[in-house]
């Protein structure tokens, strides 16, 4: 492969032509392109950024590029935990988050179309107004829809109604040689040839900038109640998830908490949670459209719960208590950011059966090597976030003990058959689990894949595949 | 690419090694292998079938086919619908309805491990008995779960439950030289890498043959009951199913037929349809776990169709009933087929709200070529299988006739933003849609995909792309 073009005087004059002035930037270059939510991952600045408005402008710009081979590294509100949107090798960043328009919400096909741009917060609560929902949850409500596709992002609400890849139906990308893919529609299913769709999501940006995302949205229940459930133990906690799943109705959302990361979000929200000082818990939802069958769902649950060792189970029925439940499990990343200086965070995911199992080694390395770890993370599918914490280590030894850590999680999750990432993707951060786990084969075909759409490797270089 | 060789005596004498001699054809191959469901999509016979019962097998065939370039075309059932198991090129037919093992039921990953070769309505079966649902539910139940995967076949709870692609986590695929990968696993969701799961699900044996599939279960609802709904024409059934699809709670099922249709299944099946004589009828199916429940949705649903124009709603709460209506729905295809000497199918799919204008341009096309058409299809979802019946027609009129009309249905599909299937596929019999619909850049990706699979083009040829 040659080596990236480094822009020159020439190249910003013409790339200065595609957009505005006012959405192009080459001296004076906002510090935070250069780096994700993880700073351990590192900075890089770009050469240039620009701010586009359409398909088209991608089009021009990633033309121009693959003539001169620069490297573009595309970019939304960069909330991502992986290093996905930090522009390795220089280049341009091309960042998504002014196309932030709602096109439709088209309630005769159920179906939202948006741009890339538009943030999570901002879709759910339009979907909502329309009387609608939006599923997909990801924790993260500042991150955009589109960042949420390149990484098919899960969260909260995918026990019931699954990860972001499942609503998205249709998708307009930009490919690194300029050419603008139209992907599926507003049709609900589609069997037309190999799903460069599917190819595309959770793809992180390497294979193609997406400009347009059509998705399918559900009627809104009418009601949701958390119960909020303690045990003695995270163990016990999480060997309850499955006999909760097992139960004919199908849970919204089942999360689990310690008591050390609810006490980091206290005071770092500066808040008491109710129900405090117990040892660990699980957050269970059910919706629904009537209060008997809501009633029944979680008659169901509880029972469910004090058949497997829970020492009480916490009805969240009004509007306060379930903010401040979500409140707290909403502010757990951020606390935990909060109470250390510098942190790496892991996000497998494994068998819902073997999540005990994970959490228990966890343990064990945090004592064998006197560091502090925490966790929170999705019960129901299995998705742990695993964080390990600086805390007073010097620089030299945290270094070490970080890394040596990191593999022993990864080496236990393959060995549960668990995989690398559950929803935060692999950004530049994870490459080499991703290696270990997958084998050459598999990373061999995705190069390949890479390669089909990229055959320059511009479109954010050092990504997923090298 | 070098011409495919054909197979001699010397490559019997080695492909005889790779499984026992009662799972080798050579001289006494059965005609059923030259064909699918659909004979108008040609007849080819092999030259060499063989069944397969691992992996390992298809793995030392393919490395043998790979070193001699031999092609090899995957079969399940042979109950496709659009060529994708015929034989093209001869060479070897693989087999793999004999890998007809359930492996696992784990009610606490809420999984099933399956060989290919299960039948749909022994999996449905296996999961029932077990208490668990397995939400698929396409219309053929004697077809392979393998086929099912390889076609992401929908179905009638798609509404509700979605289609195949959404319940597979995991796969054992041998690739085209013989490889063996393990895709995905028993994992809820999954963020690693380009998704090589999706890829692989609707590619019809062309990018792998499958050997072991993880599909996700689900509790399984208590009841489920049916609404009858006659209405004086198909095109105000149609237009109502939006108004159904915006109701608090999603409906399982909501099927169109006319009395067409349904005077054909009557004939085919010798029994009699209960409220027969109205123009046209929709299905729409509720289930929950409560009587309260199931009746709120079927007042709901009631209420809606009244007020869209519905002449009245009959309610299929008996067995007996709910059997009579879903035998004579089950039976739709094959009446068709036995009502004519040949028939051409489309399986477009179309935004739920256009269903209606593009049943009335079959009809349309019906009246100006003078040749009978009928439909039936997954209302909810957007998906018509359209039938072109050559009843008197003699040879040459129908061939040209049938051309003509199947070419003025996909363009009118395209002009509605409709795609060429939504559940039966591409095979070899609609890939000149298929390449009409997408378009030169999609079609030249997905060939470059296939290549890098299938550098030799070996495993079913003629199949999607060229």
């Amino acid at each position: 492969m040659r080596p990236f073009k480094k822009i020159d005087v020439q190249d910003i004059e013409v790339l200065r032509t595609f957009v505005p002035a006012d959405r192009f930037f080459v001296d004076n270059i906002h510090p935070d392109y250069s780096h994700d939510e993880m700073m351990i991952y590192g900075k890089k600045e770009p050469e240039v950024v620009i701010q586009i408005k359409s398909a088209q402008e991608a089009s021009n710009i990633m033309k121009y590029a693959s003539e001169h081979n620069i490297p573009v590294t595309p970019r939304g509100a960069g909330t991502g935990l992986c290093g996905g949107c930090v522009p390795l090798e220089g280049g341009i960043v091309l960042n998504t988050s002014l196309m932030n328009r709602i096109l439709e919400i088209d309630a005769d096909t159920m179906s939202i179309t948006l741009e890339p741009g538009v943030l999570l917060m901002e879709v759910q609560e339009a979907v909502k107004n329309a009387g609608f929902l939006y599923a997909p949850d990801p924790g993260e409500k500042s991150a955009t829809v589109g960042g949420n596709v390149m990484t098919n992002a899960g969260g909260m609400r995918a026990v019931k109604y699954g990860v972001t890849r499942d609503y998205v139906r249709g998708l307009e990308v930009v490919t690194p040689t300029g050419e603008i893919l139209e992907l599926g529609g507003k049709v609900a299913k589609n069997s037309s040839g190999y799903s460069l769709l599917h190819l595309m999501v959770g793809s992180e940006g390497t294979l193609g900038i997406v400009t347009k995302i059509i998705m399918k949205i559900l009627p809104s229940p009418k009601k949701m109640t958390s119960l909020l459930i303690p045990f003695d133990s995270l163990s016990s906690a999480l060997k309850t998830v499955p006999e909760i799943m097992k139960l004919p109705e199908v849970a919204t959302t089942i999360e689990f908490m310690e008591k050390e990361v609810l006490d980091d979000a206290q005071e770092f929200l500066g808040k008491e949670f109710p129900n405090r000082n117990y040892p660990a818990y699980l957050i269970v939802s059910y919706s629904g459209n009537t209060q008997s069958h809501i009633e029944s769902m979680l008659d169901m649950a509880t029972e469910t719960a004090m058949k497997c060792g829970a020492l009480d189970v916490f009805l969240s029925d009004t509007a306060e208590r379930q903010e401040s439940i979500w409140n707290a499990r909403g502010a757990f990343l951020e606390a935990i950011k909060n109470s250390t200086v510098e942190m790496d965070e892991c996000d497998v995911v494994l068998n819902i059966d073997q999540v005990a199992e994970f959490v228990d080694y966890t343990r064990e390395c945090s004592n064998q090597y006197n560091v502090r770890v925490r966790s929170f993370g999705h019960a129901g599918d299995g998705n742990l976030h695993v964080y390990i914490c600086k805390d007073e280590l010097d620089d030299e030894t945290w270094k070490k003990t970080v890394e040596e850590v990191m593999d022993k999680f990864y080496i236990k999750a393959k060995e549960l058959n668990g995989q690398v990432s559950g929803e935060h993707g692999i950004g530049h951060a994870k490459k080499k689990y991703l290696e270990d786990s997958l084998g050459e084969t598999q990373m061999t075909l995705m190069r390949n894949i890479k390669r089909v759409f990229d055959p320059q490797g511009i479109l954010n270089p050092g990504k997923i595949v090298d």
